[in-house]
């Protein structure tokens, strides 16, 4: 614990000083608070027209055949390979991952690759091939790709870009401002396992006991769920910056608020003990194939019923309900209290995917 | 001169080395012999199926729209501005004009930001200015983007991913199979000078008096030539690698060979002047605003009038002939000679693009 607080207080310092010379800070990349304000005042003004507006997870676009899905993801994560995963398999199901969440069907991968000089082939060889069935078992092709190589020093091993088209499934009319009070908020599964994962491989915490990533598709936990489409308000996936970032994202602006409930909030045993270990809040670290799905109070159950049908659903359970309490989420703990969950501040996780 | 061998004796040794431990090397990525050789190693095997085949600059994708063009690339260019352009615009230019190449309308495109901590948020600023500039001026919309951030030394300062989906402009039916002998090979304008002014630029050889990039769309160029879709046989952007990479992927495996005239490859004083003073040969440079082009002969006088009556075609010209002499691509030199212009072997000029 203490060795956590000294960390925050070397990155608040670090932060304060770039901040003051206006650079980028790791917590640019967050997902949290500092992720928002670059996007707020960088990006937005320049291309937060049309499909960009409201920055969901990917576009759609216009198409007679339905409108597609398109999106795009660069993964840096660091160990390349972790228990549970890799930036291979990562880079397929992220990408693939964020055109579920918008309901669609992922059909096509772009895959860039940066590669730095001297990396072995050998780790690539494991990469692509991971890659390779990743996609496959998602359903999705990749069709096009891109190699560039920089000197030892000017990347950290290997970067992938992943790009992806996909269809938008029928019946399905997603986004924040479909949220209602009273609507259910559910999980998939267990929550931070990836970041918790890739963390403890990193720091060489709990090594052969600790965490394994849950980095997966949620394309079928979608297709589970297309039944009651017209049910579902919104899906996002809880990757960086983790579940806090998601509902905090979700309600900023709407006149709606969250209740969590903690003895709701599925934590497998090795994250929960490394994330007591390490001092982390659960509530902000990322899952790689998870779900939290807003939901009509009678879809909760046909919805949770049909994802424990299928094993990446068989955790599934209901952690919440939507408040008429606007932009605020609140957290019901095990104690008997209730505390705030804000979106995360800093960069405790940089290059978690 | 003598600095340019000596260049060419280190890069061989360290190639030398790392390829002996199984390791990436920078001529991976270069765009010639080594490049080819890593895909087809690595990449065919395990995507080189469908739309994949080939490697075309763009894959072609199924809609009942008429076909959708998707492609990839990412951008490590050093230094991140250099004359004519920065990293931002080129990032437009090289995802448009793959798509154009291929016979598509751009449309859409993603753009992915790997930035370093401590980038100067000015730079971005600026760099990201131009990007939404080039965008708006090739008629393409950013629909949906990423922002990672990596710890200093771990990226050099900005990379960007940015892929792109076009729609197939009807008439053209494009590929290497459909080039003939007694085809003509047209180049849109001067070659090289992308290349030229970034290694200028880095090297800080001529400075304010070298080479300015030709980054630029070519979307004018191709709806130029659209008038003769059915005669035109194959298009590509010269970028890594230069004429020399493209002329032989296109004629590589197939009946057809090229025969060059050093006399009508068309080339800026600035950069005739680097190259001479560096030592290199022009036809293995990268432009970034160029097309070349193959078409029946009856198409040639129609297309570069078209091309002539737009600023950027307005040095177009004929600069050689499709032969019956399978694989070989021969330049007729100046001083009567004829030589044979080959792949190019390794890396002089890494991160170009």
């Amino acid at each position: 614990m203490r060795g956590m607080a000294l960390v925050q207080a070397h990155c608040a310092r670090r932060e304060g000083r770039l901040k003051e010379h206006g650079q980028i800070l790791l917590a640019h990349g967050g997902g949290g608070r500092m992720s928002r304000s670059l996007i707020e005042a960088e990006i937005a003004p320049r291309f937060g027209k049309g499909p960009l507006k409201g920055f969901p997870d990917a576009a759609s676009l216009p198409d007679p055949d339905g409108p597609l899905v398109f999106t795009t993801d660069s993964f840096v994560v660091q160990p390349l390979e972790f228990p549970g995963g890799d930036i291979g398999k990562l880079a397929v199901h992220g990408t693939v991952n964020d055109i579920c969440v918008c309901g669609g069907k992922p059909l096509w991968l772009s895959v860039g690759l940066i590669l730095e000089e001297g990396l072995n082939i050998s780790l690539l060889r494991r990469i692509l091939d991971s890659l390779a069935a990743a996609a496959d078992e998602c359903g999705v092709t990749v069709v096009t790709g891109d190699t560039k190589v920089v000197a030892r020093g000017q990347c950290d091993g290997l970067y992938i870009n992943t790009s992806g088209i996909g269809r938008a499934l029928p019946g399905f009319s997603l986004g924040p401002e479909m949220i209602r009070p009273g609507d259910a908020v559910l999980a998939s599964g267990p929550l931070g396992d990836h970041g918790m994962a890739v963390l403890c491989a990193r720091e060489a915490v709990l090594s052969g006991t600790g965490p394994m990533s849950d980095t997966g598709p949620v394309h079928r936990l979608v297709a589970a769920a297309a039944d009651m489409a017209g049910a579902v308000r919104f899906m996002r996936d809880p990757t960086r910056g983790g579940v806090a970032a998601v509902v905090n994202e979700a309600v900023h602006g709407t006149p709606c608020g969250v209740a969590l409930d903690e003895q709701n909030i599925p934590v497998s045993p090795a994250t929960r003990s490394a994330a007591e270990l390490l001092g982390l809040d659960i509530l902000h670290v990322a899952s790689e194939g998870r779900i939290l799905l807003f939901c009509a109070p009678e879809a909760c159950d046909p919805i949770l019923t049909a994802w424990k049908a299928i094993p990446e659903g068989r955790n599934a359970c209901r952690m919440g309900t939507v408040t008429a309490d606007a932009g605020s989420v609140l957290l019901n703990t095990l104690a008997g209290g209730r505390r705030l969950v804000d979106m995360p501040q800093g960069e405790l996780l940089p290059r978690i995917c």
